[in-house]
């Protein structure tokens, strides 16, 4: 236990001094030994914990994302609608990546890194099942036909919003506040919409666009 | 004359030179002083066709933009369906990057640039321009209600391919070409059904959102 805390400790002791530096002297010329160094941990020590800088920026990516469910899942309560929900995700995770804005850029490569792929699905399958929650509690209930494809289409939603936020530049990225603040309302409107058949079939074609482009190969 | 062609030839070799140590050293690694040096030009000539790195990058994505354009408008051709206009234009446009996928993320950055913004908005010009062309002359002709606003609706698509296309690690870019080859029909479709109401409300609604999104502040 006491091994366990002092070894989730100089994870996070690298990851701080990481970020620090990265932020002083640019990711590019920080190594791994000036991280190491830094944080008075010994070269291989550091090692262990990240076997690069990638690795580090993948650990605190990874972690955010943990952190952005616990601020959302509470919530999400049964009874709000679709609209709130959603935007109770997006704002939360914009808040919890505010921090971190200088290396959005890094985030974006490590989502898109091929290697991560399998590491990824685990990443993405809690992403989505939170979406999902945010489907399943919502009040009026989307319409059948599309609950099942819904969580996936609004998780592509959220990476959307997240790609704008790592180049919104304006103050707060106040841009990014307000995409989130107002897609939400309108992809709940498009939901319910989606009882029409003109509007469903647009939706249809929508995911059947997604679904090839995420195909590999 | 002469000046001027020796002077377009120092500007390329400047530009082919850079293009090649960013690919061999990284981008961040490599100096002016250095690229003036293997191209066989003084650091201060050098300095007065771009005073930064940036700058060049700059004006890469400016001159890929003008070839971007040469290569679509021919294709844009009366009665042509406006799904047709819109595929020239955006296979056209992921060919003419194709060559420079390496430093994508650098264009998103040029483009995202806050001190680019009267620069751009001549670019941006430019390329709603040709998106207007490609309205203009479709056949059936887009409704009247949204032919006003319909040449930056698709400008904003295009830049999402672009975005797409910079994080896309499948060989050539297959999934951004299967993107924009599956979108452009899509959004012709669109257009047709924005006759009808309920379409028509959707997408002033998503009109609203991006105009809201773009505005500064």
């Amino acid at each position: 236990m006491a091994a366990t805390a002092k070894s989730e400790q100089t994870r996070r002791l690298l990851i701080d001094t990481a970020l620090r530096l990265f932020a002083s002297q640019g990711y590019e010329k920080t190594t791994m030994r000036a991280i190491a160094l830094e944080a008075d941990v010994s070269v291989g020590n550091a090692y262990y914990y990240f076997r690069s800088k990638d690795d580090l920026i993948h650990e605190l990516y990874r972690s955010l994302q943990d952190e952005h469910r616990s601020l959302a899942l509470p919530q999400i309560r049964e009874g709000h609608n679709l609209g709130e929900n959603l935007l109770a995700i997006f704002s939360s995770g914009l808040t919890t990546m505010e921090p971190y804005h200088a290396f959005g850029v890094h985030f974006l490569r490590d989502a898109m890194a091929p290697h991560r792929r399998d590491d990824d699905a685990v990443g993405r399958g809690k992403s989505i099942a939170m979406f999902r929650q945010a489907v399943a509690s919502a009040r009026p209930q989307p319409p059948v036909a599309l609950r099942s494809d819904l969580p996936e289409l609004l998780w592509l939603m959220h990476m959307g919003i997240t790609f704008f936020w790592v180049y919104d530049r304006s103050p707060g990225q106040r841009r990014s506040h307000r995409l989130a603040a107002n897609l939400a309302p309108l992809i709940a409107k498009l939901v319910i919409l989606s009882r029409l058949p003109v509007v469903r079939s647009i939706l249809e074609d929508v995911v059947h666009l997604l679904r090839g482009v995420r195909r590999e190969g």
